[in-house]
């Protein structure tokens, strides 16, 4: 029980000074790359670039913790930033200490409601985002996170609350660009996208290992920070007009707890669920891919507990929302990190980098984070599972067009509501009108399949229908009318087989249906038997008068149904 | 086309005097039914009585042309009227002409969207109530109902918005209460309870035929409207107090439009939907019963034309929400109705009921009206039912209690929308975390069932598991968890079969999971093979490259999979 909640029992007592090694590598190398997205994301957050910084160190060494990936790499990402911005924009202006406490209660609450749905083991909840609404949704923001950066690449304000508003005020402050500040984010931008493509093939064209190419490639936005604030200070670009990112505080956070406001905690309340469920199936999502590589085992309730703790961590550090992020525990993992402990070796990094390193980043151009934050995020429209979902399933792909659209017009939070009850509608839609086959049987087998699919044989005046779904009440009187249908189509059925070989359920609705049905054809003269019905579904029709009712009988098998009412030695000879 | 949307082609061209007579009688029986029903039901919604008839006039006229079903009698009834007076009574107060009027267009909004539902064929969308929220809801209203004719049994005024604040202003005012309106109610109430059970019984035994026996015992309400009003006049009791229905209009309603307002017709849509989808579900079902007993049939989608023309025709002639009634529908039936006409010879009944009766229900009390009520809804509420329930699914009486609770702590419209939800919740809860089942053969057949429930042969190596529910996003990740947890309980295990005869759907997200276990079954050196998939989702399936990669093959039957693989000239063998 102990050790089920506190993973760190499991692998920590083994630790030793090769595993040390291995991790500290890794850890060097995820600082460098996220030194520039925590601030990058801090300021998509519409927060001060340092809370980027505390995000990225209590929230490590708590999931170091709790987190049962070895190499998951939690802290502030794109997503999460955006959803934050959303929540809190719409409670306090951006820089004002209301606007940065509303953000910190965000993560508290995110983090208390994923440890509770950890404990009660709610993960199974997560699942109700269906991979296409969940691509949709990161579509959507990927678009809104990149178009929102623009305003830091031209060098000008940009107002509004959706995108629609957003376009238009952009439209209108384009006259007012700065020249200087357009050519570094320009330039970044081209910068990143060349390395991300282009740099790690060079290194090694030039002698390197793939590994290290692979991992210098990776301090990329590294090199654009660097270069980009030597030329702001070389050119003394900061009074041409070129917003940096000033003063940051140097030193740690200190430990605090945000006031108790019942209004502001009840506002962020369903905001901060969205933001938590959200992160956590990324988070789930990236470790058990992760973990599926080295035939590792992650815990998804323990997940949400580590998650939720780290989210706490973060409140109580200054910091905002955290999630595990996707490309950070790809660098983690390929880095060669072995153990949870390369997170809390990061925190160490990012921690020296908020004490001496501060100061070096005054002149840091905003439109270098801005660069940083439109590669990444651009990377996450995914167009081949959009055109993969069009070609497999419409239904799948409508749920996800409508996620996208929802969430480019109504914003984040109302875009994944509808993209979970879209798709939620969908499937009881389908299952409210379900596919049936009137079934007959393989010729020399005991097989049963659709007579319209298969070269099948089947009796005359008996009828064989397989209904291809729970009965339950959005279809329970469907299958009245398909049985009505039947019958009436062929005066000569004495007996109809319900094979319920695809029947899970039976609910009080369609328990009533089929005592009509049975009532009806008795009426007619017609004898109504089942065959294959489940263990869970005959043992509650047991509970009830039905199988006293029922004009003819249950069989085990279809074969059984089958041959005993052609044989004549059934019901049907009465 | 034009039978269809018009039934009464069907069936007019053949009416010759013998269904005449038969309709007539029938209409004479349900008219003296309907007169002190209309009235109570106008009452119950806050309504001046004169309503009441209107509302049973024009809509039994357009039932006639529309309608499907042969017996149907519709017009005001209990629960709509309750839904109606909980909807219009948030916007105007009663006795005004606003309420008046918020009523006409509720009944106008209800009647155009199941006009709408019926051209678009949306009937099914009605399923959706399943029944044990329907029957929670009915068995709610009629508390709801029968406690709020209280106030005129004991002659005393009871104000609030909800069931508590009723019973405390009811215990309040109670010291109030008027002597004589008291005896006159519960004599009115104890004559119809008694009338309900034995009246019939003793009038064969004094020697009238069973049937005649049973039509007159229908006439009790009209026998006590007579009596009561009788002893108000005799004993002069309204000025000892006793409540009377007063001066009611004389003549036919002349036909209007409500004005449109935009603000209201807003407000009313949720609520007119919410009348119109529970009136219809009242309807179809009553409609289907007794059609069912003489084998004929209704058309559900153009119950739907029907019952909305009959709304917009209350409406147009100054009505309110009409739904098809089921004890009136009953007499129609058992008096011998054979065509929709015995509705239009019944509105021609109430109608002439408007003209010369009307002076003489001056001196009607409340207390009659209000004890006709109390004795019709309370044989709504049906113990058996919610017995049978909780003997047959624990979940659907949860969904059925949830709705009592729910409408008896929030009102009608909350109670509904909480019952649907609840039931749809529990529905996907259920398919979330799934049935399944290891399978072997049933020893000398070709048939194969869960290993827990039955005698079954298994072969060693070969791992067969049958999952009871379609794979879909809610449960895509249980499957992988469900396949782990089996393989690695054996190591022995070569072949995993998965027996797809439950599988109804597999979507995106399902199709994800599935492609993972593939790898990390061929990973470790397991097959995973595919049995008898059902054609639309192997159709579907083929549109992938999931089969490319597939590690095993796909079977059209379990026992095929299972002697392919255990006589090694399967994949097995590589």
């Amino acid at each position: 029980m102990l050790s089920r909640h506190l993973p760190i029992l499991n692998w920590a007592p083994s630790y030793d000074r090769e595993t040390l090694s291995a991790d500290a590598v890794a850890a060097v190398i995820v600082t460098i790359m996220l030194i520039p997205q925590s601030l990058a994301y801090a300021l998509l957050a519409g927060l001060p670039p340092e809370v980027g910084l505390y995000a990225s160190i209590a929230p490590l060494v708590l999931y170091t913790v709790f987190g049962t990936s070895m190499t998951l790499a939690v802290g502030p990402v794109a997503v999460a930033s955006l959803m934050t911005a959303s929540a809190v924009g719409e409670l306090a202006a951006r820089g004002t200490p209301e606007y940065l406490g509303a953000a910190i209660v965000l993560a508290l609450l995110s983090g208390l409601m994923l440890v509770a749905m950890g404990f009660a083991r709610l993960g199974f909840l997560a699942n109700f985002l269906s991979h296409p609404v969940i691509s949709g949704f990161i579509t959507a923001s990927a678009i809104i996170i990149a178009f929102g950066q623009m305003k830091h690449i031209l060098g000008i304000g940009v107002e509004g609350h959706n995108l629609a508003e957003q376009v238009a005020s952009l439209a209108v402050g384009i006259s007012q660009t700065s020249f200087a500040t357009l050519v570094i984010g320009v330039a970044a931008v081209g910068f990143l996208v060349w390395a991300r493509r282009a740099l790690a093939p060079l290194l090694v064209l030039l002698g390197l290992s793939e590994k290290l190419a692979s991992g210098l490639s990776k301090a990329a936005p590294v090199v654009a920070v660097i270069a980009t604030t030597t030329t702001v200070w070389l050119l003394d670009l900061q009074s041409a007009g070129v917003a940096v990112v000033g003063d940051i505080p140097r030193g740690l956070p200190r430990p605090t707890l945000p006031e108790f406001d019942a209004a502001l905690w009840n506002t962020l309340l369903l905001p901060a669920l969205m933001i938590g469920v959200v992160g956590y199936v990324e988070t789930i999502s990236v470790a058990q891919t992760l973990a599926a590589k080295r035939r590792e085992r992650i815990d998804p309730d323990q997940e949400l507990i580590a998650l939720g703790a780290s989210n706490v961590g973060s409140a109580v550090s200054g910091g905002f929302p955290v999630t595990g992020g996707f490309s950070r525990s790809v660098v983690n993992f390929d880095a060669g990190a072995r153990t949870p402990g390369a997170g809390a070796l990061t925190a160490i990094g990012i921690a020296l980098a908020t004490v001496f390193l501060t100061p070096l980043l005054y002149l840091l151009p905003k439109a270098t984070l801005a660069a940083t934050i439109i590669v990444a995020v651009l990377s996450l429209i995914d167009f081949g599972t959009i055109r993969r979902t069009w070609s497999y399933s419409k239904s799948d792909f409508a749920a996800m067009l409508g996620t996208i659209l929802a969430t480019l017009a109504f914003g984040v939070e109302i875009g994944i509501a509808i993209g979970v009850l879209a798709s939620l509608a969908l499937f009881l839609g389908r299952t409210a009108r379900p596919h049936f086959a009137i079934v007959g049987r393989v010729p020399g087998t005991q097989h049963y399949r659709n007579i319209k699919r298969h070269e099948v044989e089947t009796a005359p005046g008996l009828l064989s229908i397989r209904v291809d779904e729970s009965l339950y009440f959005p279809n329970a009187r469907f299958l009245e009318d398909v049985i009505n249908d039947a019958i009436s189509s062929d005066p000569e059925i004495r007996d109809v087989i319900l094979m319920c070989s695809a029947v899970n359920i039976i609910d009080s609705s369609a328990l009533e249906s089929l005592e009509q049905i049975n009532h009806r054809l008795a009426d007619a003269g017609i004898h109504l038997h089942l065959s294959e019905v489940k263990g869970p579904v005959m043992d509650r029709l047991k509970r009830t008068d039905f199988l006293e009712h029922l004009s003819g009988e249950v069989f085990l098998s279809q074969y059984e149904a089958d041959q005993s009412l052609r044989n004549g030695d059934g019901l049907a000879a009465e």
